[in-house]
């Protein structure tokens, strides 16, 4: 994209005229789609929409002109509106705690510049991942358990904060954060549950998985809320597994499921392609 | 849907606007749009657009008002424009040979109410299946290759427009059309093919693929094109194979595949998602 | 396979030379083994075998010729041992309630040579699918609900006894079987259940699955014990699905899986390819 | 494995009496089998064996005891014969070019101990992934194309040479070997192929496979030969794409595929699960 593109996204009460008046607000401003999706949940009587144009106008459009041209809109139909610069890329935290290989991934994509975030720095309760984490010559913040979880995710807090990251990613970071940590984030925090929920929630899933006998495993990337692996789902995906594989290999073969559907999930929330419709998510992907 | 609904597609030469024009003389004919997809392909620059509505004025709209609503739009961008009354099922022509797996699917689906066209008869080189049709209480037209394939091309067309068919399936259809009859039914005819093209095209495709020592074998539902299976792709799906079968289960899995992928495609079409798109197909699924 | 062949299963404690004492015995007799697969579980320290093979000698030799030959290694070892001719087909008794998928793909794939089994009749509590299973000749059971369960139940082992079934196939049969019954059909019937499970055990699993928001459906062919959807899992597929699909959606899709993992269970079953390992199965596919 | 492992594979044509004679020398030696498959190709009539066990005897078994209690089996059907300690891992070198998923994720697992290999370098036509082989603490061949291919393969023989490399992997190297050099590497280097062959042989594959528009792509592992991306493959995995992904996004998705893809295949034949039946292979997973 040489040109300068936006994304915008909408969400509000759906009504007869919604598509009508963005995009004639947008033709108006000489704006060229790029690509647009909307839906209207027939259940909640919610309407998403998320839009991305192009300027194509003689007058030079910036961010700011277009939410200008769009503000009458937004304001009639009660929006709840964002739009970005499809450019600027969101900043986003890394937690972790001693498996490697979704922050592995994660790193690797974004360095590679493959996935359109900025990592701002990685936190661990354990220092075990710094030199991975160093070598990307990033913020390495080692937050140990030592002193209680209530000092520890003030710091967590902290780091997010001075960072100035919009998300927090937790790719295995082994601790259940506080209630208050939950709503804190809200909505702004993505964890990877390493199994394919809503079965097998809590603790060593895949162990869970094997002693069940289960033919297929799978993992799940979802918003973290106060109700542990309860948060909206934003991506899942499976894998066959047979009877002659133990929980060890479970766990192995749950690692490339996992670092594939966190970092789908990552992208798509750093898009703006993910929204929340109650305990659902509607993803533009 | 107990109200009635209508589906609107649309394709054209990108622009700006067209959203714009399209919503806004919906909306001023006080439709309530209730699923919507579009996509402007930037390599070829053309615009593609489904829309499903329904009305919700004091004025009772049928789709004749709404077309007349729509007409300026679509002379202004000079669109190819179809709109269709949600609740008239698609009148749909099945062709078979001998294996009835992909048959029984579609009919079984079109039966309980799930598929959403309206059969109208089975054409077969072979009686075998006749037995199959007639609990079904179709039109079974036996059209053998005795007297040469353009005997019998001439009373398979007579059938299709006897029949009224907007759309024939070739549900394991063993015969390989002329290009005239390619051309004759261009757009309007479905073939399933027994491997995941590119690969394998022509006779014995699962024969080929385990010569191959493929992993994974296919199915793809494709547009029939005089260039025997080179025509534009609606659904594919595939499945896994180990080394202990032989060509008789590839056979054996591949037409559960077959069934599952012709039933969708056949669904999409129906239901006005599939968009010929230059060699590519868009899918508003 | 023109050849007589027969089909070996063997379940015991693990321990050196099980393979050795089965393969010299069945060697000794001039049996060319065709295909085999073992397995030990060592976390259970039970040992699995699955051994097909043909006989080759001049020495004309029968099924129990072949149980001679082994029975002093099944004695050693302590085995519980099966050996079946494999051009023997197992009875089969299906039930099902009023959706008809199963039933009919089932009934397909059998009559048309695919599916190894010979079904003996359907059972149903409805009298919806008559027509269908009586196309096929096959007997049709109605066993209404009206005098409550345990009559209908006592008619329904009546109608599996008379029939000679060793295997009943719950194809969507929408009633809960009570624990006597389970337990006497222990390790010798099939349900389908339309979920992932352990995911969404119970009522109405499409249902659930959408409002938990899930990117992903699956069904769950498993053996019925007592424990309602808690049964030995025999095979398992997973879908995805969008956020645009609602719960009528799920059902319909979920239709296809259930269907071609009821059929997988049903096969592996009737070939002998399955065997259970506590709340686990093995299966030999 | 605290214990020691043997890991045996054979090879032969097939006859009455090959697991017999196996499993009973196995026996004699009072070897215990913790997996064991075997699999007669009747289309080629080769008989392949793969058995893991491990000593139980007071007598101290080493390899060199097993592989002499199983000479005369081995003499008898004239087999090809491997035995390995289960804890000796395969020296394996890596090339690639400038893509470094692939690598990235290969040096990943190799190093939190997943892939049972022992990374003995990398070697590249390019320099720029360089300084991540270096942070694994490996070797680093710069081997440019400058002096011409001849000069430069000469280079790379000598680099397997001296590394000790049982395995050589391709881990997206975007040269063409010599024929030479695939019949010197013949059965030890696995390539990375980015399609679903034989699907989109050569250059460009997900260009190749966006203009067909196909709706999923994948990716081979294959051994490589002489003939280019025919040589028999080991492993091979989709995923879905839709209308609205240009090429570059099919290249992106198809990264995922083809790490994971290479991975399982190193890992496959590291373990000795993997052997050559003519054009195909069979893969004991």
């Amino acid at each position: 994209m040489t040109q300068s593109h936006f994304i915008l996204t909408i969400r509000c009460k759906d009504a007869v005229g919604i598509v009508a008046a963005v995009a004639s607000a947008l033709a108006d401003a000489d704006a060229f789609i790029t690509e647009s999706s909307h839906y209207g949940d027939e259940a909640t009587g919610l309407f998403f929409m998320r839009t991305v144009f192009r300027p194509t106008g003689m007058r030079v459009f910036r961010r700011d002109d277009f939410a200008g041209a769009l503000a009458p809109v937004v304001g009639r139909f009660e929006m709840s509106m964002d739009l970005r610069d499809a450019a600027e890329r969101m900043k986003v935290l890394l937690a972790v705690s001693k498996h490697g290989h979704c922050l592995n991934h994660l790193l690797h994509q974004w360095h590679s510049g493959e996935l359109p975030i900025d990592v701002v720095g990685v936190v661990s309760n354990h220092d075990d991942l710094r030199r991975l984490v160093e070598w990307y010559e990033l913020p390495f913040h080692h937050l140990p358990m030592d002193d209680g979880k209530a000092a520890q995710e003030a710091r967590f807090r902290d780091a997010i904060a001075a960072s100035g990251a919009e998300l927090t990613v937790l790719a295995r970071y082994m601790q259940v954060l506080t209630d208050d940590m939950c709503r804190h984030l809200e909505g702004r925090c993505i964890n990877i549950h390493h199994s394919f929920l809503p079965s097998f929630k809590g603790a060593r899933p895949y162990h869970q998985a094997h002693a069940r006998g289960v033919k297929v495993v799978g993992a799940t990337a979802h918003y973290v809320t106060a109700d542990l692996d309860e948060g909206p789902i934003i991506e899942q995906e499976t894998q066959r597994v047979g009877h002659n594989l133990d929980p060890d290999a479970f766990v192995r073969i749950g690692k490339d499921i996992e670092s594939v559907v966190l970092a789908r999930a990552v992208r798509w929330h750093a898009e703006h392609r993910v929204m929340l419709d109650g305990r659902r998510t509607v993803v533009f992907a």
